[in-house]
């Protein structure tokens, strides 16, 4: 997926040159996203948001057809919530923001803060607690479970070194919150969203996912099993796509949601929770931009066809324009994946090479040139973003509709096919005892530290202590995968007796 | 649209009774929302929020197909940001979360605040100042504008009394922020987001507005003008459903956005900004519920039908079950106001009688009931909200699509009709002195305060240092008609000549 660094490119730097600045430089081509004046906070812009609702929209109506319902609970978290859930305070109640007064009064001059609450509030880094104070009112019978719901939100988690889309103080997600009768229940649902989350990432997202249980360090604090999909992005580093949480009895517990079973005594209910996001935007553009800048899969483009209408003299423009909006009408009544295509016309007064570029760094799938020749041919050059540049497809006015829903058809399951080539053959299983797992992660070729690494498939004891091993080399266990082959071997960090297999890597 | 208080009905106490306690208890039975525990913040429950969801879905189109792109902006606002327009921070830095430090720790075995912040943050009770820093850097040359961007968003004001929909402390808003290069063009599109409003309350959430522009004491903090969409409640009281503000160069002076002009020369941008929130849902129950609980216009209810088996013997579960799955296959079918109907079938293990009213509660607008004998006669009984709950039709299978579209847009309608009506025969223009007003104003009957009052139409002198007679009578103007009569009369406040038109309410 590297192009040749003779080449002229977009985007400066390459990815093999400097993959975090590449990546900083595509979200500022593509116009997606900023930092803004509020440290780690950043302002979504309308390309970056537009491709928010497309996932948005994608993944809504999947929470919905598997039965959940949406609903909105508060931004603010008494303090008092956060101290319930010992092992919850210990991961999350670390960095975040908190409200302390209410109320702000000019005194000589200057804003100051007054009102100062009887409690501080939390400023929500996820919902389980105050959700959980909810549920305790709601659930009183098993009647009245499963209770399956979904909120879209913001969160803050206060970053010490935030990253636009990947690690910021504030982001937007959805969060499922799920309370069962049963264990069994509990766990079905769970491993169902995970479930989900593939398909959404697979099918819409063209990112190939590695299902798995996360191993004991790595786990959402409070819960008895966090389920994963891991992703490889183009520097061989892991990102976790989404978890799915099993969290037992715990927060039940927690937040006192008990039920009257069929037998008539009170039990606990059995929850889970599930959330991706915002971070899968930037997991998209680190898994399918090149050195040209963004390229979106057509599920997500929030246009999937731009249309430039090239007017070489004045008086033509009135004809091309009236041309390119015949296209676009055309296009627009063709459906590709349930939805009418996306379809934009570019009549800014700018010079075409111009024009052709911004697009390209946008990653719209399709590009379109129609110019005067074009009317007189009734057709018009198609320029698809997975090929070169340079490479156009003439195809008839009569056939634009049926052309281009083959053509974002085709690209879709070519971003998959690539992204998916491209993580397999970066799969490393001949690397069995930890001083080869260290070498392996340790550049060889200091130019390019880039291009080193990948996921390394090995065998692991289940010692939960021997994961604090591979910290201070930057490395984690990123899950054990759904898909064991059952053999067994040598643990890649005691040389013990193993049969477990696991996935380790760097990761975002 | 009052029922007679001698029959029984399903919410108690009834509108007449006690009008306040009513729209609580509306809220409660139809399952719509609930207080949480943090102190003036709401649950949006599943009911609630779906209203929500499809208010959202209507607004969005009509702010889109208007021009507007969305995109979103961070939650906090540095507190030197809200210093920097004046006015703006007289209205609204008052009330308001600050967020002083972004960590907590362990001491003593509960949690404290520490990190203290070197400036304070405020979670935004607006956005004009967090996003006109952005509008600063993306405005460069008149050929950047106009910007058009919207935001769907929470925000937070903290409210001393707190109310369910109408008066939170975090409620779920869209908020339109616009830049132009004249004050004609920001001027028309403040007025065209004043009718995109309208046509949103009345066509589509079926209440009726008065189109009008606030008085210099009712404007918005920092703005030029601010247009509303005055509705009238069942208590007649006023509530403001929506407003649109012409900002003229203020803000952007605050936010230094500058643009260089067709001229060459350097000048302010001018902006607007537009918004409303989920106070439109209290608004909706209190236009349109009634004694039985909500009544939702069918282009805003969750659900449009709802299809409730009866089942006299177990062993006819099956045929009724799969009868009334095939009428909800059909519906779903058909098309109203181009979305596929909306339709639940509802198997709960309930009685038939609990089942209907809490359908009824929740405000459907069809409730359809189907059993062994209407299998046999290929029929079924159709219940309309907006009729008595005994009242029924017969409908044949094969017309059910049909005849539920046409009995769902006579109700879109008739919802409407009764409500301007309602509106319409309590505006009173018989009121022209300020001790008559008083008069009016005061109930008369202590009894029932609740059907006292109205919209008064008067003259007013455009004075406005007289707008203040009206505050300790808790009375407003609550705008002047963007109708103007063009008539001479006698201020309402001053006896003065007047030639205005305003009209004075109480409101929420």
């Amino acid at each position: 997926m590297m192009t040749k660094e003779s080449e002229q490119t977009a985007i400066t730097p390459t990815r093999t040159q400097d993959y975090p600045e590449w990546f900083q430089q595509v979200v500022k081509q593509a116009d997606m996203a900023e930092n803004s004046p509020v440290r780690g906070c950043m302002v979504i812009k309308p390309w970056g948001y537009g491709v928010w609702e497309n996932m948005q929209r994608e993944l809504d109506q999947r929470i919905k057809s598997t039965g959940h319902q949406n609903a909105y609970f508060p931004l603010f978290i008494p303090l008092s919530f956060l101290e319930k859930e010992a092992a919850h305070v210990e991961g999350f109640a670390k960095e975040c923001a908190v409200v302390t007064h209410h109320r702000l009064e000019e005194r000589n001059g200057r804003l100051v803060p007054t009102g100062e609450l009887e409690e501080p509030l939390i400023v929500r880094p996820t919902s389980e607690t105050i959700i959980g104070e909810s549920f305790s009112r709601w659930v009183e019978s098993y009647r009245d479970l499963p209770l399956l719901i979904n909120q879209w939100a913001n969160v803050v988690r206060w970053e010490m070194r935030p990253r636009v889309f990947l690690r910021t103080t504030e982001f937007l997600w959805q969060e499922g919150h799920t309370a069962h009768a049963s264990e069994e229940e509990a766990i079905e649902e769970t491993l169902k969203m995970h479930q989900v989350y593939r398909d959404f990432f697979e099918n819409v997202l063209a990112i190939p996912v590695i299902l798995g249980e996360k191993s004991p360090g790595e786990r959402f604090p409070g819960a008895v099993s966090t389920y994963t999909l891991e992703t490889m992005m183009q520097d061989r580093k892991a990102l976790q796509g989404g978890t799915s949480h099993y969290l037992g009895q715990n927060f039940a517990k927690a937040s006192n949601i008990r039920f009257n079973n069929k037998e008539g005594s009170t039990e606990y209910a059995y929850t889970t929770s599930w959330g991706v996001t915002t971070r899968m935007i930037g997991a998209m553009i680190m898994c399918h931009g090149d050195d040209d800048g963004l390229r979106l899969p057509p599920r997500i483009a929030p246009k999937q066809i731009v249309i430039m209408p090239v007017v070489p003299k004045p008086d033509q423009e009135e004809a091309v324009f009236a041309y390119a909006d015949l296209i676009a009408a055309r296009l627009r009544a063709c459906q590709f994946y349930g939805q009418a295509l996306s379809v934009h016309v570019d009549k800014r007064d700018k010079r075409g090479g111009e024009k052709n570029w911004e697009w390209i760094k946008k990653g719209v799938p399709l590009r379109i040139e129609v110019g005067p020749r074009d009317i007189e041919a009734q057709a018009m050059m198609v320029g698809r973003r997975d090929q070169p540049h340079k490479t156009k497809a003439k195809v008839a006015l009569a056939q634009i509709g049926d052309e281009a829903v083959a053509m974002l058809t085709d690209m879709q399951r070519n971003y998959f096919e690539q992204a998916r080539q491209f993580r397999d053959s970066h799969i490393h299983t001949n690397v069995t005892t930890f001083e080869d797992l260290i070498r392996f992660f340790t550049p060889k070729n200091v130019d390019k530290p880039e291009i080193h690494g990948g996921f390394v498939l090995a065998k692991w004891c289940g010692d939960a202590a021997t994961e604090k091993m591979l910290d201070e080399h930057k490395l984690s266990i990123r899950c054990l995968p759904l898909e064991q082959s059952g053999t067994e071997g040598k643990c890649i960090l005691t040389g013990r007796t193993a049969t477990l297999d696991v996935i380790i890597a760097k990761s975002y």
